[in-house]
């Protein structure tokens, strides 16, 4: 079964290592860049060698960034009294997207998980904390998963919160748009009788 | 909307690029590259760069090789009077994974599609006729997929080697191992009973 040349074995290794990556997907991949021109691949090898270079964390709300502070935290049209905490990068993308929120974000880099070690220290919750302080009168809106863990760094965040000056707010929960009542789960339904709103 | 830096942009438009990878799925993999070391992504950038460098045909059979003939042309534990003739290099990999098959290859690197374009002189179709002429008293075993371009350039393949001196086969069709018959569709179920055997 040593079939295959080294060099694509090795691609097809490092190919596998990436998360949702299996075996044949990355078989797939490698024979697919293997048949592009090899200026493609060169293409794609530049930007991963770059990447880390290029970008590191900004120092404020630690979102990647080729910049410090961030694009998000220098632009002077977004509010910079409403922070908008959130798990990772990639929450913050998705919030981007519904173009409804002007204010600042914090990453965590993480949620709070005692049983994989991951306690207050191991995430950006100190530094958080510290730009609260200063930031006086503003508003928190926590966005963190609607998981297991998601909440219990949430609950965590409003115990530390409540004793400094800001407002303190959670993203709604309920049906999400577009679901038929009879698919919903009995949590998200619960949640939604409980936070049920008067019509206009 | 434009939140991410050049260089994350550009790597997910990179990746975006590769078959089945998706924008969500090219974001994905992108912060997790960026989330772990610099050395990993250096690392995946080297093993591409030089893919191409490093790989080339192999003359004989048409498979990716570090070295020509390649390692399975070269085996002289093979049979070089069987030819398996395959699509593309996965199929290959699928064979040999089966160890079952102790023959040589050729790779045609694509299946004939009059509506694309693709004719016999599009794949390596002149240079099995050339091998096979060679060959006089030997085997080629015909193992295109069982798909509608699979099937025709079967027939096309049996159509050109009947007139050479070799035996021509291809492989057994019927019910996959493991596979209830009430799931089996109707075509392969036709197939089976077809192609059904007395017992021993």
């Amino acid at each position: 079964m040593n079939v295959l040349p080294p060099a694509l074995a090795r691609l097809i290794d490092s190919l596998n290592r990436l998360p949702g990556i299996g075996r044949k997907s990355a078989t797939r991949l490698a024979l697919h860049i293997l048949r592009r021109s090899p200026s493609e691949a060169r293409e794609l090898a530049r930007d991963l060698a770059t990447l880390h270079e290029q970008i590191s964390l900004c120092s404020n709300c630690f979102v990647f960034s080729e910049s410090d502070p961030c694009g998000i935290c220098a632009d002077r049209s977004r509010d910079a009294r409403l922070i908008c905490v959130v798990e990772e990068p990639a929450d913050l993308l998705a919030i981007e997207k519904t173009s409804s929120y002007r204010g600042h974000y914090h990453i965590l880099h993480g949620v709070l998980s005692p049983m994989d070690g991951v306690g207050p220290e191991e995430i950006k919750i100190g530094a958080l904390l510290e730009r609260v302080r200063k930031l006086e009168g503003g508003e928190v809106l926590i966005a963190t998963s609607s998981t297991v863990p998601g909440e219990a760094t949430a609950a965590y965040l409003i115990s530390r919160l409540k004793r400094l000056p800001v407002k303190v707010t959670r993203l709604a929960c309920g049906i999400p748009m577009g679901m038929d009542i009879k698919y919903a789960d009995e949590l998200t339904l619960a949640r939604a009788i409980e936070a049920r709103k008067e019509t206009a």
